[in-house]
């Protein structure tokens, strides 16, 4: 059992060892991924051949690799009346949570699922693969509804991450701009018991369906003290940037009184990593690649994340967890920022989706006691 | 911490208290809700009154309580977008689940929310109610457009127990048939740290949406470990009958063979109660009470039910649990096996919008370890 500051703090299962996986091993200075570092897997792999090894428990030869993104790609297209659930909402509730909406997309997928109950490992990862593949396409789908645009096809020439961009913004990605956010998805694919796996196996425990845990997982990260957190790391750099440039606020001022009104300073802080996360670090550097070569004018954008990074750490010792740098490197990229939380999710499925294979592999309903707390035994006609 | 027969098995949280409640106590012979033992409860309120008790913490007086039915009845109407979806799907893909369609429809629900993200004690009563309200429209709607009829509009002369048996099967329930029902859905509206209700905790816990957190609990109390049990177990009676009436075997020689087999008998054992569920036998005496004064007919099912009760009973020494007579007594008012869990929904979503405005009241996100039993660490070019 690893020890935590608030040691004495035992609600949200801190520290608390809950279960067995083989998908993934995080400590204090590696996130390894059924053997493999996070560091080495995104050097050396694409965000296909980690969601391969994650769900296929084993890396992928040429053969197998080929495969599986042809058959991703065949599996990229939605129903129509996905396709116009989408559409209706961008146009009726305009204001509806992206995150919703990707939850409402994979709720009606399930309906078109003829094996939804077939828990057999086959059935259940070509399932993973049809998400995999589909998201994307609901994500891109709902931008452009929102941005009252014809949303564009899947292009069969681009891997998932390259897809992904391009479902979003409708523009070609540079092959930076493909490789950034390929690494982005390999660093956030797999985080062993976080909050929405957690719940996914927990759903999975019941004998339910996939579909129900991706559902459950998604309601989980959107959530800002989880998947939510790149976007509030960003709508804080946004209000920081204001106050600066609007009240002649230095950085380091406008932080002081952040601290004073004890605010919650966003991307910033991990439940395991205690001395930093890694994954920053890595994404940082390759955003800010991107940013000097194809985007000068974002620079500053960095500069200020630096500062608020390193005040932090002078006055909290706490370190940026991968949001931070995330959300720059997305906004750098044009993103809208509502969509960060959906990107982490086509990322995040192939763990969440590996999570409910090996849950059902050694299943036993996940089904804890509370303390009760409340009041004593009375009758109902009794006062 | 309570101990348990596989004591040795660590797996599902078994015997692990993680967290406190106010809402529910539950031990070996009570099952208690904020103070109110469901024996007292079920015999003196009516679902209405159980519901307001789990949300407001507190017994309702007359003018609380009118108030509360008349603001559900105001509610129970569905955006005609929400309509038009489970319509569709009911003549597009037939085959979906009446689970997964319920979540899909309060997933929709949630794109209509303009203060999805106020956290507020008083937003969230209002969400809750609102969830309350429209889940018997939602099963309704889906039942007749399988039927391929025009759904029935709420009936405002009918309660909650009324009005859902009125919206699934378009026929006046009797008196005795809304007592049963409203008996019904007082025994499922809350069971402490349930799967279904755990997974809304957590998903809650990440600073996530109500809708999110029901649509979670939706998908774990899909699952046949969990609410789908009182289905499995009314099928598995169609089974005993179909194979005694057929075969000519008797009730015994049918369960010995189930035995041998090592088949999963449905409806009974519970991972908390070793020595019976006392709801088990408060539905039971009152299905029979229905059976023998309204459906005559259905009485042989019953006494099917109390033999196999007394088999397993005598073999395995196991008891019922609710599922057993729910399943019985629902087939006895004549509602389609599909729509039993989704029933348990319109009951246990009380339960679970107490536990998320519980969770968010001293809230820590839930976010356990995990043990690697995993490959070593190893490089992807080092193979």
């Amino acid at each position: 059992m690893q020890t935590n500051k608030k040691q004495n703090d035992t609600r949200g299962l801190a520290g608390q060892t809950v279960g067995e996986t083989k998908i993934c091993s995080v400590n204090q200075t590696q996130l390894i991924y059924r053997g493999y570092e996070i560091a080495d897997l995104s050097k050396n792999t694409t965000f296909e051949e980690t969601a391969y090894l994650l769900l296929e428990g084993k890396k992928p030869n040429k053969k197998e690799l080929d495969d599986f993104k042809d058959d991703l790609k065949q599996r990229r297209f939605l129903p129509s009346s996905v396709v116009d659930m989408i559409k209706k909402t961008a146009t009726e509730t305009p204001h509806a949570h992206p995150m919703s909406v990707l939850r409402s997309a994979v709720s009606l997928l399930s309906h078109h699922q003829d094996d939804l109950e077939n828990t057999s490992r086959e059935s259940e990862l070509k399932k993973a693969k049809d998400l995999l593949a589909k998201i994307p396409t609901i994500i891109g789908v709902y931008q452009h509804s929102l941005e009252k645009k014809n949303h564009v096809d899947p292009d069969q020439n681009l891997d998932h991450a390259g897809n992904l961009l391009w479902c979003m913004t409708g523009q070609r990605p540079t092959p930076l701009m493909q490789k950034v956010m390929d690494v982005s998805l390999i660093l956030y694919a797999e985080h062993d018991f976080n909050a929405s796996t957690f719940t996914s196996r927990v759903i999975t425990s019941t004998n339910s369906d996939m579909y129900s845990a991706v559902c459950g997982g998604i309601g989980a990260l959107k959530g800002n003290l989880h998947g939510g957190a790149n976007e509030a790391a960003m709508d804080m750099l946004f209000s920081i940037m204001k106050d600066v440039e609007s009240e002649g606020l230095s950085v380091e001022q406008w932080m002081e009184r952040a601290f004073v009104e004890k605010r919650k300073l966003m991307g910033f802080g991990h439940r395991v990593y205690k001395n930093g996360d890694h994954r920053a670090g890595i994404l940082r550097s390759l955003g800010l690649r991107f940013v000097e070569e194809e985007k000068p004018e974002i620079k500053k954008w960095f500069d200020l994340g630096d500062s608020v990074q390193a005040i932090m750490l002078k006055h909290k010792n706490i370190h940026p967890n991968v949001d931070f740098p995330c959300g720059l490197t997305y906004f750098a990229m044009g993103i809208p920022v509502p969509q960060y939380t959906p990107i982490f999710v086509a990322s995040r499925i192939a763990g969440w989706c590996a999570h409910v294979m090996e849950q059902r592999s050694n299943n036993r309903i996940i089904r804890p006691l509370a303390s009760y707390t409340g009041p004593e035994l009375k009758e109902w006609h009794g006062e």
